[in-house]
């Protein structure tokens, strides 16, 4: 990483062409009065839309420049390989950075402060014309495709494309499989206000219950003695009545590291798919087995897989990889995941709609507080870290998960209270989160009844939850640098003013004031509210998630690739 | 926790003689602009020495008024209990908070704020009255004890009592039993000079091998088939030379709930600690041999036991409880207990003397990183959260433990590998952290320099590393509320200027600033260096810790007592 000064002398002269006739004494003072930096993979070198504070040399290893274009998505605009230089354009022109950089690669780059770029680049004539031609070509590229260029810098009514619009008309059916239940949407892109959904619960238990609201109004009935097989099909059955379904979508909770967006559906995905089930057994398995039904039953569509992984594939290595041997995670994949990707990445494009900002101008961190819940630090619009792990156990209280726990427990409950690995997995995954410390109930709901009655538990319950997510809260402002934006989301962040007041407590000094009043008056099912105050530094937003209509909306893009 | 307003208004007029005579309206305005807050057992409800911003009722539950005396330990004033009121001393004459209240129970507090206070309760002849005869009882308190009061207030040149000094000399032996070695430090009351200092390696295994250094230099022998009662035989020998041993302090690294400060090792309390073995079986157990041995060789001179989890025991319980069911807390003591606690102690002291401030107006975070390495954050002078856990596998990553895991991480690993709880456990204690995240070493400076060196997994490990502490730290103002101090401490912590450095990448946002020239320059081994800048909201501190010396004073108080 730390060359010596002779070294990078070295380098400068011979692979940097804008050096190529510095003299010894020129490059020394540079080298001098700069700094090596080195970055991980998906590690970000320069965001988008701030001040320059550097010029920057690649010595090694190769940059993404990218931006945000409309609709919300990354658009590659090139890449830098080692010998470009960055910087110029902001540093000359005084306008803020146009562009994301994100090594690619692992980098090394020679970061020289503006105030020694102006002091002796500037002055030297032959590196201002090598800078001329550089700032030139560079605009180029911006300029170079018209609908890249204005892709970049415009912003429209719907910037983050949360109306669903296909290449043509699209009837789009969203699946969610979990281990005893099955939710699905029915979407029609010529007619928003179409609301078709339903769900089959106790699937494979006494008591299978169909619900169905649709175009005719709700409809619920029995599914005595139903599998999986018999639900997907009722469901079918009942979606007679509306527009031939012309894409599916599937929730498919664990992507691992090889799919890295929605991805169109082939055996060979299927394939792939079934070889990543060791890392989910809970929840792989029956996403799988209800696609392979799906297909079957509609063989004519398309089906698209959505991950709840996808999202964070954007964290880099410092952030995903445990204190582990190193072979843990390059032969069994164990690594930091994390998911609840679609209401991340949802919930943050809405605040950046609601706020009128472009979402890789902004820090977020998002709160999304369920039955399962997360935080995810979203830096610029990408997942940098998030807490849960490699299953969805790690971090937060949950209602039935523990969260982060010293993992010297587990060995001690194994060899002194002899449970099997079994009993462990039930325990921390079912037992434990708000129920195991309440003993009441694992609904947020119901802790706070009680703990207003007065009940001692309850309360040590609902602190221990809140107090959990300020640390991270603090965690990721320290690890993002900065922070804009906090939302809360999920059926706890969007319905528990208690909850996001005791979380945000003492935040003060990060720059994060609630208004206690809005907080309480937050009506955070029906819209997006704002809960700060008007002179907090950080913006504290109540978004409403809505991980159905980003499953369609990614599906489409899908379909689009 | 939450009491209808008519509650509140009639537990006011019954409850708390302040308000005995207040109407209905007035107390229905009072309610209607206060809230009620209710804080656990050890949460802090005033801070020493910040402004006052609340009257205070307490409604239900004990608390516990003590400022920090001469000598840096904590001196109780007294208790207020259920209809005491407090704050208004500091709201009335506009001076700081001169004491510091800490919840001894569950409490429920009226939180009256200063406007209406002094619009609706002065303005109340009565109340007045009765608020001057607090306030003249509550400085009677402060000033009946001379020796109290000084202490309340005064610093003299050793404020922290580093300086050893017994009711007579002393001379102190320190002693610590690891699971191979023996370490060992003599101190002598009357002449501070003295450096007695030894330990013995591998004990147990081929090679053991005993160092002293003396009076008369270094000596260096080996012990052949030496166990650990053949190495303290030898330590007792190789201090024939010295002035006789008159007290033994003994480092123990668990206390568990039951032992909060250093303390007199009597038969009674050998047999409290074998109870606490199956919580440290990797450490206690030897710890205990050893104090049993050296109570054989020195039987005429007090033994004392120095807890490493003794520091941490005012953890709140929502920092300390993890979220597993309550039953295992209760039943088999599953917490949060935290370590390093002499090191944490010994350099908070430090800072706050270097700084001419009292530990009480501070909030640190320390960092000790050494082989095993934890954060702390010290809150006025009281650890309230700290990353060891249960064990001192949870937390940073460090030589050979992993720290935080997901715990799923664990049943994968048993479940698909195939690992024993035995493997487990040598997996997270032994074989991961820097070793096994860059197959090199354990030791940071080997790290560093195979990352210098450019080998890729040598700079993930630096990396995730140092990540870890930066989100840390992050969690830990969040935690507190605010930051004064960052300690720098231990072998990695003063030793290396590139931890340091990448651990506060980024955390300007915080008001934390290093300055990268004091930093390099900084001489951790020495002495205390401050290596922020000087326009830092936040100081940074590197600061020489010395465990055995926080022994000898614990040991000297816990004779005192």
């Amino acid at each position: 990483m730390i060359k010596t000064k002779q070294e990078i002398v070295r380098q400068l002269k011979s692979d940097i062409p804008l050096f190529a006739k510095f003299s010894e004494e020129l490059l020394d003072k540079l080298a001098n009065s700069s700094r090596i930096v080195s970055f991980e993979p998906n590690e970000s070198i320069v965001h988008y839309g701030t001040e320059a504070t550097h010029f920057g040399v690649i010595l090694t290893g190769m940059v993404m420049v990218s931006v945000i274009a409309d609709g919300g998505t990354r658009l590659e605009l090139g890449r830098l390989e080692a010998g470009s230089t960055f910087g110029e354009l902001a540093l000359t022109t005084g306008e803020k950075t146009q562009a994301e950089l994100i090594a690619e690669t692992r980098c090394e780059v020679l970061l020289i402060p503006v105030s020694v770029f102006q002091s002796i680049i500037v002055a030297e004539p032959q590196a201002m014309q090598h800078i001329s031609r550089t700032i030139s070509g560079r605009s180029r590229i911006l300029a170079a495709d018209p609908a890249k260029s204005a892709a970049a810098l415009r912003q429209g009514d719907d910037p983050y494309g949360f109306k669903l619009k296909g290449e043509r008309p699209e009837h789009i059916l969203v699946v969610n499989c979990g281990s005893s239940s099955l939710k699905y949407t029915f979407y029609d892109t010529e007619d928003e206000g179409r609301h078709v959904r339903g769900q089959v619960e106790r699937i494979g238990l006494e008591g299978t219950c169909h619900v169905h609201r649709g175009s005719k109004g709700e409809v619920k009935r029995e599914l005595p003695g139903s599998g999986f097989a018999g639900a997907l099909a009722a469901m079918v059955e009942a979606l007679r009545g509306e527009p031939e379904v012309s894409v599916v979508a599937h929730r498919v909770v664990h992507g691992g590291e090889r799919f890295t967006e929605a991805t169109l559906i082939t055996d060979d995905v299927l394939t792939q798919l079934d070889a990543l089930s060791p890392l989910a057994p809970l929840h792989n398995p029956v996403n799988i087995a209800g696609i392979r039904e799906m297909r079957g039953l509609l063989p004519a569509v398309p089906h698209v897989a959505v991950f709840d992984t996808a999202f964070h594939h954007t964290l880099p290595s410092y952030a995903y990889l445990y204190g582990l041997p190193y072979e843990f995670y390059e032969k069994q994949g164990v690594r930091r995941y994390g998911f609840h990707g679609m209401s991340h990445s949802y919930v943050c494009l809405r605040a950046a709609q609601f706020l009128g900002r472009r979402t890789n101008e902004l820090e977020i961190v998002s709160c999304h507080l369920g039955n399962g819940s997360s935080l995810c630090a979203v830096d610029h619009g990408r997942s940098v870290d998030t807490t849960m792990g490699f299953t969805p156990v790690e971090g937060l209280i949950m209602g039935t998960r523990c969260g982060d726990v010293d993992a010297g427990v587990i060995t001690f409950l194994e060899r002194t209270a002899g449970l099997t690995v079994q009993q462990v997995d039930e325990l921390i995954n079912k037992k434990s989160g708000l129920l195991g410390l309440s003993g009441i109930s694992s609904d947020m709901r119901e802790i706070l009844r009680a703990a207003e009655a007065g009940e001692a538990r309850a309360m040590v319950a609902l602190k221990a939850y809140c107090y959990r997510i300020r640390k991270y809260i603090g965690a990721y402002i320290a690890a993002m640098g900065g922070l804009d934006v906090v939302v809360f989301t999920g059926g706890v962040g969007q319905g528990s003013a208690m909850v996001r007041l005791l979380s945000l407590q003492g935040l003060d000094y990060m720059g994060i004031r609630l208004d206690e009043q809005h907080n309480r008056d937050a009506r955070g099912f029906d819209e997006v509210c704002r809960v700060s105050t008007n002179d907090s530094k950080v913006t504290v937003l109540v978004v409403p998630t809505d991980e159905e209509r980003m499953m369609a909306r990614e599906a489409l893009r899908a379909l689009r690739r």
